[in-house]
């Protein structure tokens, strides 16, 4: 991953020991330099076994923004990952059925496509995978069994005709072909273009120059060692990127309780895993607030402050905040038109709920 | 109201008396009569002090869609009057913030502005004045009261720019402009082109016999007494039009718990208004199943039957019942394309949410 023209190198290793050539650094490339960053990709890696057809795509739409397959028939996918949003809540903790509460913030489905692994803990390998979890967990859509919720989709026939043509088969409503479907509109929900991005195809001027000077700061404090461009989010490898989180106590810990959830051993039961998590990306981050697996961290520029501090044991300025809260925003990208689908109707009737 | 040809009337008078010629009558009408039944309108009427203007719609669009708005962020408009459905939430009973249930049934926000009253009992003489209810309801958008629901609206900066731009003013963040907002983008929601319009404005083809044959029955009943044409719904009168339910016990009141709801009484206190409801539009009725104020009754065809029992005093037979059914079908209209909002963001922030 070459990032830097020679003089561009030369100088930031001059900045590691010398602070104060930041801002003319930054100004010069703002304004000049042509930077080895890599944008976000306008698609996003289809998997082999699901190619997307439109017509599995619109399936999968509506089966995402369909909330008849929560218990109470009031939350759907995009109660927790709205697409009007950030692709989530703005809540510290999911909140499903019956007002309950989930241990964790959830995170944003768009660009969740680029990531290795799936959920905070990474325990699905896939958008597949991820997509049966919260139709049944307890305090998201709260359905018994996935058998439960199948019923309720082969029970609107739309959806049995939906499925018939998308899947063909003998028995085409199953709980594969819906994630397949849902996962396929996921991977149409990607945000490209955003500053950063036109900024590293070559558009000098699309970031200011705050902007470029906090994400070689960002880069410098080592932050993009996980948060790797064009996701800055973990590296796409098989199985998914962890990072311990805290690393360093750093004076965060105990005043947001970052070490209650035990992260992925919970999922995984070793002993490595402990307090490790996915490292999520940072596209569209500045829209995501709260902050971290808990949620517990209220405001980007605090998030900024407590990473530094919890994984680099860095105590940054208020003006190294600034500038990385200023490069951070520069990573909210263009969000595709959405139409609101249409969803098969029960016609004279309508589906048992709690 | 002029419906009929001499010949037509002639022959629904025979009818009144002679069952046994409905269907050779239906027949004629749906291949050759030209019934002068009103079609719905393109467009519903607009307040004279709150004229349409495509900002002013988007910004309702934007608040209609909108959960931050609610005590926990996940309840906004559509939760309960889902566009995506028949403009309801298909549950018996409406759902809210924490899990809560109303006492009533979600009515379709869908042709709403053809009502001369809003809500189940009529208390609101708007859609302006409608939309600032469920906002503050425990049940329903949870907030304390509205001035803490303005807070947030004010909070979040590209609905500051909005509400200046769409209304001016000093004070443009209102709970009067929000509402108004709000009301002009649902008279947008409209459903022309059922086949029952179709077949109203001349094409004899677009309805079935047996639709055709249900129409005549619904009227002859004396349905369109109340479920008066175009809307199916109460007349447009000043203050609104409102029946007693259940007027005749008809066998179902127990069954179905119709009598426990004082209906308008509890809006009004006058007790001429017990039991009585706004009359509502029976247009998509087909998809808002469960039926009536409580939702108790599950289907279509027994919420016919409890109609006719009721409030005629009539057993229909399986055979009325299908026919008039199959004539509520076509009452199912064209659904408006909407692009999903992007709603404005609260940037490396979020609202504090229960």
């Amino acid at each position: 991953m070459t990032r830097f023209t020679d003089f561009t190198r030369f100088a930031i290793d001059a900045i590691r020991n010398q602070r104060l050539a930041w801002i003319a650094l930054c100004g010069l490339c703002a304004s000049s330099a042509a930077p080895a960053w890599d944008a976000l990709p306008q698609q996003a890696p289809v998997q082999a076994d699901n190619p997307m057809t439109a017509a599995k795509i619109e399936l999968g739409k509506q089966l995402f923004f369909d909330p008849r397959f929560s218990s109470t028939g009031t939350v759907s996918c995009n109660t927790c990952h709205n697409l009007m949003l950030g692709g989530d809540d703005n809540r510290p903790l999911a909140m499903g059925v019956h007002g309950l509460t989930g241990p964790r913030n959830s995170p944003t489905v768009w660009n969740s496509a680029f990531h290795a692994s799936q959920f905070w803990d990474g325990r699905a390998a896939s958008l597949e995978e991820q997509a049966k979890g919260p139709v049944v967990a307890s305090v998201e859509m709260g359905m018994n069994n996935l058998d439960t919720a199948l019923n309720r989709v082969r029970a609107i026939a739309g959806y049995r005709t939906a499925f018939a043509e998308v899947f063909g088969g003998k028995e085409p409503v199953s709980i594969g072909n819906a994630a397949m479907a849902v996962a396929a509109f996921e991977r149409t929900l990607i945000t490209p273009n955003s500053p950063y991005d036109r900024w590293a195809r070559g558009d000098a001027g699309a970031m200011t120059a705050q902007q470029v000077r906090g994400l070689l700061q960002f880069d410098q404090l080592g932050c993009t060692g996980c948060h790797q461009e064009p996701l800055f989010g973990g590296p796409r490898k098989p199985g998914g990127h962890f990072a311990v989180f805290p690393f360093h106590d750093g004076g965060f810990v105990d005043q947001y309780r970052l070490r209650e959830d035990s992260g992925r051993f919970a999922a995984t039961g070793r002993e490595s895993d402990r307090h490790k998590y996915k490292v999520p990306t940072l596209r569209n981050v500045a829209l995501t607030a709260p902050y971290f697996h808990n949620g517990a961290v209220p405001t980007l520029e605090q998030a900024v402050r407590v990473m530094a501090a919890a994984q680099m044991n860095v105590a940054l300025t208020d003006a190294q905040v600034d500038d990385i809260v200023a490069f951070l925003q520069a990573l909210t990208g263009e969000f595709p038109a959405i139409t609101l689908p249409r969803l098969p109707p029960t016609l004279g009737s309508s589906l048992r709920v709690d």
